[in-house]
């Protein structure tokens, strides 16, 4: 039976300041609901509403609210009609798999942050290192973003710097997306490495800058009067262009 | 002097059916605004605080309003202290300039939108055209996304069926990003055509995909569990590859 306090509770989950304190977060949407339920994540509380199961039986474990309950739970303008509660997991070390790890340094966009993950996956990147100050990963529009690909994919935010400035020690690769650098599209294929994009205003960010080994940048077609890309734009590309 | 009759109408520009009926948007931002002076937009109100103007003393053509008045007028959580009211422009017949165009087919969601825009002149396009029901090009967030660059591209609304019949029939190449089609990464560089984009939920729709003479795919990597890349992503990607 779902109380007027867990409601509550679950509409706190909007701030950052609650999912932190109560170390939880909130996925709605049928598709996601899917992608979660196939993860390793633990759902601690699952609620739909009655139209929403008559359209979708297989979600029969859920709680069944009423649409006002749903409205009050959802961040959402028209709510899907399906809420999960997840609990936010503990963060392990870094432990790099795929030949390409994605570095993020102050991403501030939760679109772009989510865009930037999904893009990775799709390109078969499984890890991404942030730096602490991106934004964070459990904020509704990074998971809803993100398509899913949360669920999937290894996210770490750590001392950007740092790990990059050990990464370069160890002779790794460390790729950053500069406005001077050398062409993208003429770079030699490299095996693997790291891509640092940087933030939305202020790019990569000077304590960084030293850690980057191989300068790369989109070049501009002559004449365009525009200043730059959008980061997660930026970022596809050059994912792409790196894995293909 | 500003009164309070025309802050209730510039507030009101937030609202698709208010811009139509007025014929006018709004524009925020010190970047966004130096684009739109510099643009041949007809600037029709430009307001600033004197917080703002005591940075950027160049807009002192700008009439001075209160911190709250500004608040009145933006649409914005944090207002950036200049606001521009300005004309709708009358959409012309479409004449296309550059080698290559961007169609986008749908795209609901203004955040794409602006960004498509703003990556297509990145990479020297300068046409867009669009399916009548894609989301407003005034849209704040639209407007917002482009970062500029809407001052300077053309873009039309049109019944984007016929014209791509018409431009298929003229011999024109029209790729389309659908799920199965040639691998982007092969294809053999193209001099000119029309690059379709579909939205976001749904793709390009059937009644555009007769109109395809090359579906393009953006090859996913082996493994990967997400369905489907962002809108706005792939179109970067295809854009950047076709144009390079």
């Amino acid at each position: 039976m779902l109380t007027k306090n867990t409601i509550k509770q679950i509409a706190s989950l909007r701030q950052q300041k609650f999912r932190k304190e109560l170390g939880l977060f909130v996925v709605e949407g049928r598709k996601m609901v899917e992608e979660l339920l196939h993860s390793q994540f633990e759902t601690v509380g699952l609620y739909a509403t009655e139209a929403f199961l008559a359209d979708y039986p297989a979600f029969s474990d859920a709680e069944i609210v009423s649409v006002v309950q749903m409205e009050q739970m959802s961040g959402q303008d028209t709510p899907p009609g399906i809420l999960a509660v997840v609990r936010i997991p503990v963060q392990g070390d870094i432990k790099i798999k795929s030949h390409f790890v994605l570095a993020l340094d102050g991403i501030a966009n939760p679109g772009n942050m989510g865009t930037l993950i999904r893009t990775a996956e799709w390109f078969g990147i499984s890890d991404v290192v942030c730096s602490n100050d991106c934004v964070e990963l459990w904020n509704p529009k990074t998971v809803q973003a993100t398509m899913g690909s949360l669920f999937r994919m290894k996210v770490w935010k750590t001392d950007l710097a740092a790990y990059l400035h050990q990464a370069k020690n160890e002779g790794k690769a460390v790729y950053g997306a500069l406005l001077e650098g050398e062409d993208l599209f003429q770079l030699k294929a490299k095996p693997e490495g790291i891509i640092v994009i940087g933030s939305e205003s202020h790019g990569i960010r000077p304590e960084v800058l030293p850690c980057i080994t191989h300068p790369i940048t989109i070049p501009r077609v002559g004449g365009s009067a525009t200043e730059s890309l959008n980061a997660a734009v930026a970022g596809a590309i050059i994912i792409a262009e790196m894995t293909k």
